[in-house]
C-alpha cells in the first residue's frame, strides 16, 4: 500500500486522516473504509462502528503502525470492502481526488527523526566542497547520525521556508525508512523485519549556518532546524511493496530540470546497520524515521549549485514518488 | 511550586500524575485537589467535576504547561483548598509521602530537548582532555546545540543503565530550563516570559563514544542516545521562585563525596540567550527543554576521574534541589 496523511476540517478545527493511494489518482479515508464495512457487516451496533474503526483503523499514521499487522489487515480489507463490494452510502466521505488533498508529511509527528550519513559519496564530495578535506576514519567504523526536528517537518506540495538568517539554503535527497515495530538491541538480521516502509525525505539545510556550527563538534543546529525545514512525503510504501530498497534510481530536478541522478544501491551504510547500530542500550519506536543521508550528489552543495527564491525541488525515488517542494522566501 | 510527576497504578496500567511539593515531604495530587475544591464549590454536576478538573489542572506535565496561567492559577486555588480549607473526604486519594511516590522525569515526554554548551570553563577543559586544542573560535559566535533523545529520559531515584557498548561511562551537571509559552522569533529581551521553570538535568555520556562520533562532524549520537541516558529532575521549580538563575551552587557528590562544586553564574551563554537563537524561523512550544550544557568541572571527563557500577551520584542546584541515582551495569 502506498499510505499518506492528509488533512481534513472538522468544526475542531483541523484532524488528520489517513489513506491509501488507489487506482490513479483516487485516495481512500482508510478509517471511514473501515467504519462503512463494520456498518455493512452488522456484527456491532451502529453506534460501536465509528469508535471500533478508529480504534483498529486510527487516522493518526503513528497510532496506525503501532497497530501492527492488526491494523494493516484491517485496513487491507476495508480498502477492498470499498473498492470491490459495492456502493457506499453517500453520506460517507470515503473517496477523495489526490488533487484536492492537503496532503501532510509522510508521518505527521513522529517519535523521534534520526538523520544518518550513509553514501559515502556525498561525505567525500561535500567534505572536500566545505574544504574539510578527506572522508573521517571514523565513518567507516560505525553509522552516524544526528536526530533532527519532529516539529519543523513540512508535506508534499508545502512552500517551504527559507529561514531569515540564511543565504545558502540547500536541498538533501534522502530515502526514509520508518520503523514499525518496537525493538532495542536488534540483530542486523532481523532489522528488516522492524521496517514498515519507505518515503522520500528533503533534508534542507542552511549551509552557511551549518558549516559554521559543525565546526563547533555538536554536529548542526540551526543549520536543519528551521520551519518546514524537513519535508517527509508524498507517502509511505510499505516494506512489502518494496522488496529491495536497494535497486533504486534517485532523482533531482529543480524547476523541470535534471541536476542529478542517483542510485540507492550505492549506500554504504544499510537501513539494517542503522537499525542494529541505533537500537543498541535503547528501544526503538513505531513510527521513527531513519533517514539514509544524502544520495551522492543529491545536493547542491555537492554539485556547485544553489537555490533561489522560487525554485520548485523535486525529488523523485524509483518506486516512491515524486516529493515536490517551492521554495520561498517569507516577506519578500 | 515544586511540581513533580509521578506514576500511579491503575486497572488499565500505570499512569503519570503531577504533583506539587507541599510542607516537608507531603505531595498534593493537583488534579485531584482540583476536583475536590469543584465537589465542593458544587458549581458543576459532581459528574462532571473529574472531567473539568482533568482539563483545567491535566496530570500530564505537558498537558499542564500548555495551559499557562489559566491552570497555573487553577492548581494554585486547588492547592489552598486541600492545605488551608478543611478535611478533603477520605475516599479522594490527594495525598502522598514523597518518599512512597515512583517519580517520573521532570516532563515525562518533553516535545523536543535541546542541550547547549554554554559553559565556558566546560568546553576548554573538555577539549584538553579529549585533546582537541582550544575552545573553536565559532563557540563565542552563537549559543550552540545538539538535540538529545527524548525517549531515554530517566526518573530521580531510577537505576541508570551503563550501555553496554560503552567503557567510560560519565555524568554532567546541567541546569535546565522548560519552555512555557510557544513563540517563534522571540527577542532575548523577552525570552524569560517564556520560561516556565527550572530543573536539574544529568546528561549521562558514553565518553569513549562519544569522542569517536564527533570526530565525524554530526556531533554525538550513541554517546548520549541509550535507555536512561538523560535524568531530569527531581521536579520542576516555577520561574517565580527563582528569580535570578545565575545565582545558583551547582555541586556534584558520587557516593556522598563531594566531587566538585561551580556556580550558574558562570554562565556564558544565558537561557535568555539560547531561545531567542533556537526560535529564529522555528516555533518553540510548551514543555521544551533548553538544557545550560554542562557547568565548569561538572563532569569526569573534566576532573579525571571516572564512574563505576554501583556509584551513586547527587547532583544538586541551590534552590532547585538534588537529583540522585545509583549507576547499574544490567546482567552483572
Amino acid at each position: 500500500m502506498k499510505l499518506l496523511s492528509f488533512q481534513i476540517q472538522t468544526p475542531d478545527g483541523p484532524v488528520a486522516r489517513i489513506g491509501a493511494l488507489a487506482d490513479g489518482d483516487r485516495v481512500v479515508d482508510l478509517t471511514s473504509a473501515c467504519h462503512v464495512q463494520l456498518l455493512r457487516e452488522q456484527s456491532c451496533d451502529p453506534r460501536a462502528a465509528a469508535r471500533i474503526a478508529r480504534a483498529l483503523v486510527p487516522p493518526d499514521m503513528v497510532a496506525f503502525i503501532e497497530g501492527g499487522r492488526k491494523t494493516l489487515e484491517a485496513a487491507r480489507q476495508a480498502l477492498d470492502e470499498v473498492l470491490n463490494r459495492g456502493e457506499v452510502p453517500e453520506e460517507m466521505r470515503v473517496f477523495y481526488p489526490l488533487q484536492s488533498l492537503k496532503l501532510l508529511p509522510a508521518v505527521p509527528r513522529p517519535p523521534m527523526f534520526r538523520d544518518f550519513m550513509a553514501f559515502e559519496e556525498h561525505v567525500r564530495k561535500s567534505a572536500q566542497a566545505m574544504g574539510l578535506g578527506e572522508v573521517p576514519k571514523m565513518w567507516y567504523a560505525f553509522p552516524v547520525y544526528y536526530k533532527g526536528n519532529v516539529h519543523s517537518l513540512a508535506a508534499h506540495g508545502d512552500d517551504v521556508l527559507w529561514p531569515s538568517y540564511s543565504r545558502l539554503l540547500d536541498f538533501e535527497l534522502e530515502m526514509a525508512a520508518i520503523i514499525g515495530r518496537r525493538g532495542s538491541d536488534i540483530p542486523e538480521e532481523r532489522a528488516r523485519e522492524h521496517i514498515f516502509g519507505y518515503t522520500v525525505l528533503n533534508d534542507f539545510s542552511a549551509r552557511d549556518v551549518q558549516g559554521q556550527e559543525m565546526s563547533v563538534g555538536l554536529g548542526p543546529a540551526k543549520g536543519k532546524d528551521f520551519r518546514t525545514g524537513t519535508v517527509l512525503g508524498p507517502w509511505i510504501v510499505t516494506a512489502d511493496e518494496l522488496p529491495d530498497p536497494y535497486s533504486l534510481r534517485m532523482t533531482v530536478r529543480v524547476n523541470g530540470e535534471v541536476w542529478s541522478e542517483g542510485h540507492s544501491g550505492t549506500i554504504h551504510w544499510r537501513f539494517e546497520q542503522m537499525i542494529a547500530h541505533a537500537s543498541r542500550s535503547e528501544t526503538l519506536y513505531p513510527g521513527e524515521v531513519f533517514g539514509s543521508g544524502t544520495v551522492g550528489r543529491g545536493c547542491g552543495l555537492e554539485l556547485g549549485r544553489w537555490l533561489k527564491p522560487g525554485d520548485v525541488v523535486e525529488l523523485e525515488i524509483e518506486g516512491i514518488g515524486v516529493l515536490r517542494n517551492r521554495v520561498v522566501r517569507p516577506g519578500r
